[in-house]
This record gives structure tokens, C-alpha cells and sequence, in this order.
């Protein structure tokens, strides 16, 4: 069999041709009217994709680098704020806040499992001072997928801002951002967005920037005081990474043209075949409420997790993730995220199942692929 | 006349074909054995071009942030550290410093003339609690390069570390990191480098890394320790920017095939002709003691600077750079940086020589391009 590559993981994910030929278009200078009329048209995309009228920051950098920009620019050393744990990811926002002298109050959420908007009040009842929540919209280390919308309307009322990693949610789960009152949205450029990765984002709310204008932390290159100075006059405080900027303009246009609706239809339909497929192998998910992104799948027992992933990789040309941390060999994920449609997912799934055999696990050849079938068919 | 663009600015410079066209191949997962291969030629042939046997860390980000990622790293809120500001960038130490609550003792150089190794040793003297020196080895925005080796000399038997900011420099001027002894060289992906920008770059002394381990300012992203702990199992904390590292190996296989000793002389030789030729049209160099990668020229009474920058990049395709902050209007500087040969250079002239005539400035038509050919021919 020749391979024939194919991302079907939380990140990078595949990038539509027409947007890695942009790539290799002749370099063009930051400062000019060329790259202006650019940024500028990139700008208005990303605030279509964000759900915002707000500001939506660019940094070159990866979306742990957004995230921590965030942190940075809304808290300052001895500041207090709460942070859902419920993956690797929710555990960043512990970490960043830690290197930077804050009191993290942790809402430590089991593995799989999803915090809900009951815990974020109780948290906030009793932990009057903290001045943000942070949260992970879908945690890919698990698969899960929060209600953002049901904790958002817990912190409408409240002093404290709510801020969400929607690094692997972006452009694939329904998020309304101004309409459901979320005060930063944080992403990156290789997940749904559909370019490689590089870029860095975080949108900000006017009750966001309150803090924004308080905040002691050091911050230089970050600083959004500083992005926000030039990106009123359509410009960056550093050099930009150009070659990423035109590639995401032209990625945004074609998510643009699929309208957001769409493709978090399509995301939802792709999740919904990949966990029939699943079940109809006799497989076990691992997520309570899975994200609609990413799904996260238990290795059956007797088959080694990790050679499952190896072989799909390097000898069929299909990558999806295998877990990480203490789910290392116990889960895998695979995703739909990004440019995937639904012959995707079913190579995806005929070579999960080809695999499956080889490692000695026992279901009807096809089973998986048809229950995807029906779902599409439906 | 057709347009054909060409970059002679201090960055983004051109990139090569083939470089371009690596960006454009299908995107991989960054945690496979396949980019694993490519990440390890990397950092072996960036290791080449830093002239340095120990680590050199990339970030997905601008110049400006390796700079900010190296001052967080080496020191912490009320330590001292010497900044030479001679110009835009060098300023930048000093706000870097100054944002981290650094006391910044500045050294400052009129725009236009370089720091000696006096003034350096003096500055020690009187500061002995100094721990960093931070210094631009060509000020980008005055076109003039310092004695990075004598100041080297100057720092070696002390007990404060030197820093360099080559973001303009590496690939072009002569920089030999471990044998003159440079603590941290700085740099970005969109200059010598010859790729677009999106990659920073800060290479590690011993001597500097004991400043790691004891500074106390708040970092995540930009950690070293967490750099240098992936780094070693030849990985990144973060997901990389896959695509630019991929150019990033092109680039330098190029550059390695050149040779550096030959990039370096080509520069010189590029720079040579560059200024012969502006001589020879009667134009004055701004630098009192050139860098040997970009120039600096002052724009000629009843010349508008501005808009002979336009007219060249708008009306004929070739971007050359004007001046910044208090140079805007009165200087223009021509670069020769990165994927840029003799022809491309006499191009440049030509095409000033055309937009100077147009603006009114007087001189013979071709004597800029003859110096230069003088140059080349020699």
C-alpha cells in the first residue's frame, strides 16, 4: 500500500492544500500596505471565528504562550483565582499562575469527567476574592467537553472574569463568545483553524480589560497593552509571523464560506460516527460528556495502547494520539478536528479496525466503519 | 514593467524557492519519529550557525521575545544589569528590564555610533554587581555594528555574563559564540536565517545557565529549564511551530553548504559595494562604523525619505527600509541580508538610482552601479 498521511489528532491537523501553497508564496514585508490589507482582513476573520465585536489578539507563539500571556496580563502576584483541573491542560492554568506568585484555587475534577457550573458557584461562594476562572472548553487530554454556556451565566453576574482554553475547540464546538459572555477565549492556529502551528490567540471582553489595566505581572513581548496600541492602527508591536498570517487569512476564508454553523454540524456528526463506530466494535469511551472534537477511546484489554498508535502511524500512514500522562497506553484519541470530512473518518476507522485485528482483538470486520455509515447516512 | 519583489530590508529577507516550497508539504504530528529526525538536524546545524557546542533553544515567537525570554531567565526584580542603547533595539533591553523591575544601568551611545569596550569596562567598574551586559551586535535601526570580540575580552575574567542581540546579525556578520565567549546569542528566524519570521533563538553559555537556575522572575512558555529538559530528549514543552522548523532545516543546509565563513565574507563584499555605490552617488553613510549586513544612508536635502521608500517598494517592487522613530524621513537602509547576491544588490542600486532622479536628486545615472561593480570585479 503506498501511505498516504492523514491527521486525525488533536493537533496539528491537516492543512487544505490551497492553504500550505499560500506558505510558499514570496516573502513580503511586515510594514507595508500589502501585508496591512492582509492583517487587516485577517483581524475581522478572526473576530467572526472568536463570536466577538472585541479585540482578538495575535502572538507568534504556541497556545501554551496564549495562555500564559492571559494569566500575565489579567493577575498580578498574590491575586486569587480559580482553575478547573480535569486533564493536563486544566493543570497548566495551576502552573502558569503558580510561576507567577497567584493563588490558584483548584476544582480538581476526576480524569474523564467534566466540572459543572454547581462546582464553579461553590468555588466562587467561597473564594470571594478571586478575581478570574479558568477553565478548558475541551480538555484533549480526556476527551471531555464542559457546559461553558451554564458557567458562564454563573459568572454574569459576578466581579470575576471567566477565561477558556478553546485551543482544541475552536471553530469545531458551538462557542458564542460575546453572545454567552465569555471574557477571554484563548486558541491556536493548528486545530481547527487548519494552519500549522506558530500562532497564538486570546480575545478579551471590556470587563476583561479592566483587569488588563491593573495587572502588575511583568510582561513585555505579551503585553496586551501593547498589541492592543497596534492593532487600532492595524499593526503588530513585534514583527509578525507573516508566512502564518496569510495562511490563516486563507483558512478563514474557507471556514468563513462553510459558515461556523456548518462546521460545528459537521464536527458534531463526525464525533457522533466515530463513538457509534466504537461502541459497535464492543470499544469503551472514556470521556463522561465527550467533547465534540476530540474523542477518547479506553484500549481494550490485551492490546498494547501505544503499538496500536505506532502501527496506525508507521505503517498505515494514519496518526491519531495516544494518551498522555497517567493515561499514557490506556486511551487513544482520535480526533476530527480541523480540514476532515467523513471519508476521513471512515479510513480513519477501517484502519483502527485493520490494527485491532492484527493486535489480537475480536469484533466484525466493517462493524466499526458501517455504524459510521449509518450516522452519515442519517 | 512587470513587478518582481525583492526584499533588501534588515527583515524579512528573501526566502529561497525551495524553502518556500518545504512549507508547503502536507503537515506532520510533531511527535513522531519524522519530525523527531528533523527537529535533531536542526538543532545540530543551528549549533553551526551559533558557532556553540552548547544548547541553543528555539521558541515559536519574534526576536523580541527571545530577548524577553533571555532577561526573564538570566535575572530577577532588583538585580542590575548594563544595557547599551544605541538605538531602537538596544532601547528595548532596557524596557525589557525595566518591565521585569531590573535596575538598567544604561550606557548610552549617540544613534549612529557604537559602544566601546572602554565604556563597557568602565560601566563594570562602577556597577560590580552588574550581572548581565546586554548589547546589540548590529543596531538594526542605525545600520552600526559594535567590537562584539574586544567586549568579549572586556567580560571574560568577570563574573557578569555578555548577551547579544544578533536578531540582524547571525548568518551575516561574523559571530564566533563559544571562542570569543558570548554568554547568550539572541536571534530570530527572519534575517540571515533566510526563513519567515516565527522562530526565536537564544543560545546558552555554562556559565550563563548558573543565572538560570537562580533567577526567580515568573516564566512558563519561555522557561528555560523546561526548554532544556525537552531539549535533551530532543523535543520541545510546547507544540512547535512544525512547518517554520522544517524551513528552518532547509535554510540551513543552504547556509551550511555555503559555508558560514563564506556567508559572512559575502556579506562583507555585498556591504562593500553597497556603500561604494552610495558614495559614488554622493550620498553619506549614517554609521560612523558600519555593520556589515544592512546600511544606514542619510536621505539628501530636498529629498522626501519617505516617500523614496514608497515609490521603490510601491511603483517598482523593491522594499528597502526608512527610518525609524527619530530617523523616520532621514535615513533609508539597504540590506543585504539573508538570500540576497551581487545581483540582486546592483538591482537595488539601480532601482535608487531611478527613484533618486524622479525625486530631483542630482547625479550621474549608473555611478552607483559601477562602484559597485568595482567591488565585485575585484
Amino acid at each position: 500500500m503506498i501511505k498516504k498521511n492523514l491527521l486525525l489528532t488533536p493537533g496539528p491537523t491537516p492543512v487544505p492544500s490551497e492553504v500550505l501553497l499560500s506558505m510558499a508564496r514570496p516573502a513580503i514585508h511586515h510594514r507595508t500596505p500589502q501585508f496591512m490589507a492582509i492583517f487587516k482582513e485577517m483581524n475581522e476573520n478572526l473576530k467572526y471565528v472568536f463570536q466577538t465585536k472585541h479585540d482578538v489578539f495575535t502572538f507568534a507563539c504556541s497556545g501554551t504562550g496564549a495562555m500564559e500571556a492571559t494569566v500575565a496580563n489579567l493577575l498580578s502576584g498574590g491575586d486569587t483565582a480559580i482553575c478547573v483541573q480535569a486533564g493536563k491542560f486544566g493543570e497548566r492554568w495551576g502552573e502558569i499562575c503558580k510561576a507567577y506568585g497567584i493563588t490558584a484555587v483548584i476544582i480538581d475534577v476526576e480524569w474523564g469527567d467534566a466540572v459543572t457550573p454547581e462546582q464553579i458557584k461553590k468555588a466562587l461562594d467561597q473564594h470571594k476574592n478571586a478575581k478570574a476562572v479558568f477553565t478548558t472548553l475541551c480538555e484533549t487530554s480526556t476527551g471531555a467537553g464542559i457546559d461553558l454556556k451554564a458557567i458562564a451565566d454563573v459568572l454574569r453576574p459576578r466581579a470575576a472574569v471567566l477565561v477558556t482554553d478553546a485551543i482544541s475547540a475552536l471553530g469545531g464546538m458551538e462557542l458564542r463568545t460575546d453572545e454567552w459572555g465569555v471574557d477571554v477565549v484563548v486558541s491556536g492556529s493548528q486545530k481547527g483553524l487548519m494552519i500549522p502551528p506558530g500562532l497564538g490567540f486570546c480575545s478579551i471582553s471590556p470587563k476583561a480589560w479592566q483587569l488588563v489595566e491593573q495587572s502588575k505581572s511583568p510582561r513585555y513581548y505579551f503585553d496586551f497593552r501593547a498589541a492592543k496600541a497596534a492593532l487600532d492602527k492595524t499593526d503588530t508591536p513585534y514583527t509578525p509571523a507573516v508566512s502564518l498570517c496569510i495562511a490563516l487569512n486563507e483558512a478563514l476564508k474557507m471556514l468563513r464560506q462553510e459558515t461556523l454553523e456548518q462546521a460545528w454540524a459537521r464536527q458534531r456528526r463526525l464525533c457522533e460516527a466515530i463513538r457509534a463506530a466504537m461502541l459497535a466494535l464492543g470499544l469503551k469511551l472514556y470521556a463522561k460528556k465527550p467533547a465534540e472534537v476530540v474523542t477518547a477511546v479506553c484500549v481494550p484489554q490485551g492490546v498494547d495502547g501505544e503499538k496500536l498508535v505506532k502501527i496506525m502511524r508507521d505503517d498505515y500512514g494514519i496518526t491519531i494520539a495516544g494518551g498522555q500522562e497517567q493515561l499514557k497506553g490506556k486511551i487513544f484519541r482520535f480526533a476530527s478536528l480541523g480540514f476532515v470530512n467523513e471519508f476521513d473518518i471512515m479510513t480513519g476507522i477501517s484502519c483502527l479496525e485493520i490494527v485491532l485485528a492484527k493486535l489480537g482483538y475480536t469484533f466484525t470486520a466493517g462493524a466499526g466503519v458501517g455504524a459510521a455509515q449509518k450516522i452519515f447516512a442519517a
